[in-house]
């Protein structure tokens, strides 16, 4: 570019800009994610990028590729303020960017064992001198791959990576890495926290909100290549024409983002919307309904994903109100769509109607003995636990229970149990610790991880599921650092090996700032936030005791709801003689589910980690503890712990208001503040509930609670989100 | 400022803004409304007005004229590039602004006489030389003047309109001026197109969702000063303390804005939250409860605007429950909030328990006998006609027959009965229709207008409202053109005789562009654009024949809600004799309601104005028209008429993307064609149900419908907006 401008005009010139460059600057709403591509700060640094990246070569002649372009072309005229040279043949220093088929550098002999091994999902980032000429080649198999290897390039750039010696080589663990939404028809969200469905039925398929596309860049650059689009208590309205249409189009605005659309299916849809008088699924009308119904679907949507299925649980009907079992209902929608290369994900979160001596043991008596009876294209979803996506569970015991059938991992990324969108929980520590657990089921060093990523039976498809966060407010998830955990859902699900403080590393630096001293601070509270939930909410095992209607706050008192198995008191079983659920050889024995190794170490006292004490343990309130304090002085210790912890997480973003922007740094200080409140709310109501039995003193030290016990009990919450409208 | 660097790194530096100015442009998401301030792109004019603007004098110590700077300032920066040298006294070109209390120009003998006729919220603009300078002066009585001031010089700049010679006083024509939101605290919006509710009631009074300001903005710069934050149809738990404090933090947020908080109350509150047995505004504990509860509220809220009722309507509960009538109703909360200086809105859109002859008749029916018994703070919301915010009615007859009685006109700007979300209509000529009919209450010329700004009888208060058509959606108003109504609405509440060609004009260049040609162009198919839906849905004073569930879409056949007065057949009276509803003298003289020459018109056949005929009267289907067509042509030509017209904005839509930025661009179009769909609809569906009773032929020149009758009575529509959820 050449300038010929006198000084004055010049200097004009630059001022409007510099001006500009203020007044540009939009409200910082969130809405960006961590693909903001603002211009790096470190100038030099900013240098070196430009100099390594002077021309691109990147031929794109299909919609994954342009989109692929598109985002590379906007990251780095953001990031770099520089647009490189689009040349066929690079001369200088170079971003080089294809898949064999279209790119004879790619196509190269050097790449040949690297591209052999990466699948259709993987890419390769290598840096290459080749004739006085440095380049960058980012190489795949297919437009998918590119797609996901410049989005980490995007990410090494964003985080102020070094990029001239790369070498990387990186593909999924799991094929399936799916976004479940609980999204209503009517646009509620069950469990939903951040407004409401992003999902506009009534405008479509006409009207493409441009939110989509954000939604489809955003889950592409973290890897996730599904979404759900509709609760799993599902309307089997989603299912006719009128729907399915309109799913189409969505499908269409994300496929260019290698996303794939699924639909939860309503398992007796062939009464409701197909006029059957049965959905036995063994009848053959069914399986033909079905069968069409697929057809239907894949014309319509030729790369659909498959059906996501509750059935028998919670209400929602399933095979076994035909005296048919899980494989049966199961087996047979997979042949409905089985010609269309479409999986059918059939939960194991299941309801029976007795209730049972243990909840904890349902899923895994239901479904162990079908090990071996699911047809190929069926995959299990387990939850990471036996209850329900608590602040802390034992891994769930169908985790290397089942060898012969494909299981998948359900997480929940919206905070139902984790104080919904105004509580800071980073969630990444609570997948690892589910991930990291070894089941023993075929030795030690049988992991949750190696189970689901395919190691111990290479046969099987292989998926994780996260029931996302996502609503109509401006920030996406309600918290700006609830983002925090989509992000690292997508993350762990492509590459579970990878540490909880590395994702927040990254999710810190494209989110708010590289500032070494910001990085360090919050993520330093970022890893310790899940603990300190635990802490103020269920402590040494204890789960289910929150408030039974709407799951808001404390409710260890509750014991109202028809099902004795969805009242705290039947989890928490405190009384005169103490508190916890015997879960061992002498109690429900759910210890049993598990390995051997496993089912003693949670069976005896001895070697039972404190974290899952009350979870397997009923025990006295003067039982000693491996510190020597009382159960109820640690149990008190904990919840005045954890409160403490949120205050002291308040001290340091109190500091570090000259990292963010004014906008988000008070978002999260109001938010916080309402985390303290609420902390402090389950202290006072847990400690002093539980107190009725152990009869034992909040020791001195502490400070008395806020409000009598019967202040929380009387206190009523109206319109709790997440919980209103039919679907 | 000085700029010495080499030219070198200038140059550099000059690049760098260049690609920050193309990098940092948000997406264009509709979230900044008229308020955009972008880089005014006429460069001799910026030019000019910022040496016009080279100085400013603006001391601000208090919370209004602080938040009237920021938007000076922040407008000032985008629009012109440019921040003013701040002076305490103008050394050269300045623009000066104040009150006579805290500044010495505007307290100046010059300026006494405007001054004293502006009351409160009025302000003047004027461009004075003195000394060698030019300043332009902004000056009010009050601190809400400046405010209104200061958003009429930014729309001046932002309309690229002359600012060196002004001379303007301005200030409002009614007291209050006033949004009403049918939110329900479940965040659903009755009657809501364009998300859910805007307030957060779970994450307040802690979290101030940054929306909350740029609404307060955004109202204030067209002088709206007062909302309405919950639902007609009220939850009596929004005056409990709980959801009070919830409000009271809104009302924090905007007052600095110059806005009062107001609240729906449940008329019944006093049993549903105060447990009293009765409800009766006679009974002595009820008037305690109510005069306690305002105390409590007053002191949450020292400003709170007071109550709006819906009494006695559609299932609400009322006076008339307890053998009282309205006034006794609306006194007894009126003397509730009298000492605070509250007042009460008492709506007249009232349903008797009996079905009557005509459902047009019924406001005035019970309310005329009531003329003179209100007190002075209470006053009665009026809808611009009688039967339900239809495309077009004839004016309420309420106006001008209450001389004693203050009455203020209830306008209702989201979308009901003119096409959700999905439909472009500029409401502006709706209202102006109103306001300028002839009541002739007290003689010729005895406008609406009049009767509503205080003209008729000085002693009444006044005021206007609108049902708000603002929801969660990004663009606030779920199609970018809705934005029009809600700022057409605030403007003609200001000031009512302003034109429909004016306002629109300011919001195109303001929203879109200062183009002459895209301003031309699109303004003359938004004047249009009502007449257009008029045509495709309701043409000759046809009403209410939208599908009775859900109000979306056609459906003159339907006739099964409980009450005649419901449902479509009611209204259009169609069968082989004719069509169209006799409320002259001879029917059921609804036309009697009106003064005597508004009677006669409207009864008399020849005088009747077409686009009342089918109101007014029930005429045989070959009824010559004026046009010497039959009224079966004559109506088939309107409805072709109307979706023609759809197709002839798109068109002149089409070649508009010059001028509009692409996401814009596209949604419109997008919203276009779901509009060209549905105006067909209505055509087809409506010609063809009317054909059934007059059978006669479509005329040849004409299409033939897509698709039969049946087709359209069986379409089912599920999750319609606007219906949902308990409130």
């Amino acid at each position: 570019m050449s300038i010929k401008l006198n000084n004055y005009r010049l200097k004009g010139i630059l001022l409007l800009f510099i001006l500009t460059g203020i007044s540009a600057a939009h409200a910082e709403d969130g809405y960006r994610l961590w693909l903001r591509y603002d211009a790096i700060s470190n100038k030099s640094l900013a240098q070196s990028y430009r100099s390594a990246i002077s021309q691109l070569v990147f031929p794109a002649r299909n919609p994954v590729l342009d989109a692929a372009k598109k985002e590379l072309r906007s990251g780095l005229k953001g990031l770099l303020q520089h647009q490189p040279a689009e040349v066929k043949t690079a001369t200088g220093n170079a971003l080089v960017i294809g898949m064999p088929q279209n790119n004879s550098l790619v196509a190269g002999a050097q790449f040949k064992t690297v591209l052999n091994g990466l699948g259709t999902d993987g890419y390769f980032i290598r840096s290459v001198a080749t004739g006085g000429k440095n380049c960058l080649v980012i190489g795949a198999n297919t437009d998918k791959g590119v797609l996901y290897g410049v989005f980490n390039l995007l990410r090494l750039l964003q985080t102020n990576k070094p990029i001239d010696h790369l070498n990387t080589a990186d593909q999924p663990s799991v094929t399936y890495r799916i976004l479940d939404h609980w999204d209503n028809l009517n646009r509620t969200v069950e469990r939903g926290y951040a407004g409401f469905s992003i999902w506009n039925w009534h405008k479509l398929p006409e009207f493409i909100d441009p939110r989509y596309l954000d939604y489809a860049r955003a889950n592409a650059s973290i890897g996730i290549n599904g979404t759900v689009l509709n609760n799993v208590n599902a309307n089997a309205l989603s299912l006719t024409n009128q729907y399915l249409v309109k799913a189409a189009a969505i499908a269409n605005a994300l496929r260019p983002y290698g996303i794939r659309v699924y639909l939860s299916a309503r398992f007796s849809a062939p009464i409701e919307i197909g006029g059957l008088k049965t959905a036995d699924p063994l009848d053959p009308t069914v399986k033909k309904w079905w069968a069409d119904k697929a057809d239907e679907i894949y014309r319509l949507i030729p790369d659909f994903g498959g059906f996501l299925v509750k059935a028998n649980s919670e209400g929602q009907p399933g095979p076994q109100s035909y005296g048919r079992n899980h494989a049966d209902g199961a087996n047979m929608l997979a042949d409905a769509v089985a010609p269309h290369h479409g999986i059918v994900m059939w939960r194991a979160f299941v309801y029976d109607n007795n209730v049972p001596d243990d909840r904890a043991k349902q899923a895994y008596n239901e479904f162990k003995p079908l090990d071996g009876q699911f047809r190929s294209n069926v995959i299990i979803q387990v939850k990471n636990g036996a209850i329900d996506f608590q602040p802390r569970e034992p891994f769930h015991p169908l985790f290397g229970a089942m060898p012969k059938t494909a299981l998948m991992l359900e997480l929940q990324i919206t905070q139902e149990y984790l104080g919904f969108s105004t509580h800071l929980v980073y969630e990444a520590p609570l997948v690892k610790e589910c991930l990291d657990a070894d089941t023993y089921s075929a030795g030690k060093g049988s992991t949750v991880v190696k189970v689901l990523t395919g190691k111990m039976n290479p046969d099987l498809i292989t998926g994780i599921a996260g029931v996302a966060n996502i609503g109509t407010d401006m920030n996406w998830c309600g918290h700006p650092f609830a983002q925090a955990n989509w992000y690292a859902f997508g993350r762990l699900a492509w590459n579970p090996a990878q540490t909880s403080t590395a994702i927040a590393d990254d999710w810190l630096r494209m989110t708010f700032s590289n500032s070494q001293t910001f990085v360090a601070d919050v993520k330093k509270f970022m890893l310790q936030s899940r603990e300190n939930t635990v802490n103020y909410m269920t402590p040494l095992g204890l789960h289910h005791i929150m408030a039974a209607t709407g799951h808001y706050g404390p409710g260890p008192w509750d014991n109202n709801l028809s099902r004795a198995d969805w009242n705290p008191i039947y989890y928490h079983k405190a009384d005169a003689n103490g508190i916890g659920f015997d879960r061992t050889t002498q109690g429900s024995n759910a210890v049993g589910q598990y390995a051997p190794q496993v089912r003693d170490a949670f069976n005896n006292l001895a070697a039972c980690p404190d974290i899952y004490l009350l979870w397997f343990h009923h025990l006295p309130w003067n039982y000693k503890m491996r510190s020597g304090e009382t159960l109820w002085n640690e149990l008190v210790d904990h919840y005045y712990r954890g409160v403490d912890s949120v205050r002291a997480m308040q001290q340091i973003w109190n500091r570090m208001g000259t990292y963010v922007d004014s906008e988000r740094f008070t978002e999260v200080q109001q938010l916080m503040n309402i985390q303290l409140n609420e902390a402090t709310r389950w202290r006072d109501a847990c400690v002093q509930y539980f107190q009725t039995f152990s009869n034992m003193p909040i020791p001195a030290k502490y400070p008395r609670p806020l409000h009598p016990l019967q202040y929380y009990k009387d206190q009523r919450f109206n319109f709790v989100p997440g919980t209103g409208g039919s679907n």
